[in-house]
């Protein structure tokens, strides 16, 4: 269980470590963070969403924190853990938030001391901007928050981490297993990037925004994307992400043959079939 | 030149028809309509968005208007031209809202009385559930509004026909070319409808409203669609919608051989395009 007694370290103060920050302090936790640009940290102490930083990490400022919120870029993460698992408390938690859990929740688990504890959650929010600068609580209302816990995890910790789901404003908190949530977000939300760089990529755009509907900003949104981090969540789900494009791939030939044919009933019977499924989002 | 002494007839009171009758009325223009349900009308009459309205198209009805708002499906658009055209007040000029318009221009122009003249426009505005009982002037507020003249057009009936877009609130008016607008249309909105019916049809997503984020309820908003409109509209600009998607696909499978092969710079070069591109759209 999450008590106000739990100092919580963010580890990585970009635009989501940030935004955990400043929802974690509101909430009147005690705040602190690690990260490597002074700047950022000035930049949080300054708007007193964290109340202790440092770019230099020691057995000092590390061993103090009972909670440590890993916002790091995957390969980030596991690097660090390597080099500084041995400043961590012992019994504290450990949980993140990246957008890829298979390989990565498996090789945190297989390298943590014994004596800690890892649940990986995945708040699904997020901003076409970055750095702590842009960052805000307000990314979490009504979002959806997805935890991804393993045999090895305790039923506390599992609490505990579902807890900070909560705490920070998320609206939704379910539990999927690290390969199921992989699927899901291969489909939901990796494809639907592919999609959209696809799309902005394919033509010239740049003359087109005279001529735009809702439809085509709406579906290009989030073209603007951070192709660092992205490249390598894409390649870290490569297996999963593959399936679900050539899934949709597929499905976007039997609308071209329809379309190409003129088969009016089988088009008609997809969108009818859309049309009811996505009605059930809106509710 | 639109003036407020001219009376202007929406033929066809949906969501299309309704929204520009509340829009031309709220302007001080005196509006009429004929559809084909009486409850339509009587909404519309109770509401105050029209003057005069009937279900059944005579001479003394037709004859007092002097411009035409045709908003019907293509084929039926057609087939009234065919049946009443003799009733329209010499000189009168027609426009419509339909979103296709090569094949529809140059086939309106072709049966249409020596004396009227048809200048197409297409707002680009909609929403996703249909009905003269969901029309709101509101949904062209910041749209884009396209006119598609012809060599055939006078200055003074394009002009006039800009002046509506204007008049009904849209944000910016362009010019394109019947085709041209086709070609545009068939990428901007045809092709991004079939990608959100793909989305939506090629898996079970029932159950997954627990983890969508943001992304994916914005790529599937459209996938609620008038499946009889849109299939036929899919049709009528066949060949350009089919280029658009082999476009599509396309640059799919390239991205897709990036991430099978690990091809990180080429994900990374697409990804830095797309962003820089989108980015415009947001000024």
């Amino acid at each position: 269980m999450l008590t106000k007694d739990k100092r919580i370290l963010i580890v990585g103060l970009g635009l989501m470590g940030g935004s955990y920050a400043e929802a974690l302090t509101a909430k009147g936790y005690d705040v602190g963070a690690v990260t490597r640009s002074k700047e950022s940290i000035d930049y949080a102490l300054s708007k007193g969403i964290i109340s202790c930083g440092t770019t230099s990490v020691t057995a000092e400022m590390i061993g103090g924190y009972d909670i440590l919120v890993f916002a790091l870029y995957p390969h980030i993460f596991l690097q660090w853990l390597t080099d500084y698992q041995q400043f961590i408390k012992p019994g504290a938690l450990l949980t993140d938030v990246t957008g890829v859990k298979s390989s990565l929740v498996e090789q945190v688990q297989r390298i943590l001391r014994p004596d800690l504890e890892f649940v990986g959650a995945h708040p699904m929010a997020g901003r076409e901007v970055y750095g702590v600068k842009n960052s805000t609580a307000a990314i979490f209302a009504g979002a959806n928050y997805i935890v991804t816990p393993t045999p090895s995890n305790t039923p506390d910790a599992i609490a505990t981490v579902e807890d900070i789901g909560r705490e920070i404003g998320c609206a939704r908190i379910s539990r999927l297993s690290p390969s199921e949530h992989d699927t899901m977000i291969g489909f939901l939300s990796q494809l639907t990037h592919c999609i959209a760089v696809a799309l902005m990529t394919g033509k010239d755009v740049e003359h087109m925004s005279a001529y735009t509907g809702d439809s085509f900003r709406d579906l290009t949104r989030i073209a603007r994307i951070n192709d660092e981090m992205w490249s390598e969540l894409f390649l870290i789900n490569r297996d999963a992400l593959l399936e679900q494009m050539d899934l949709f791939t597929g499905q976007m030939q039997i609308l071209r043959d329809a379309i190409a044919s003129g088969d009016t009933q089988t088009l008609r019977s997809m969108m009818r079939l859309s049309s009811e499924r996505r009605a059930l989002f809106d509710k």
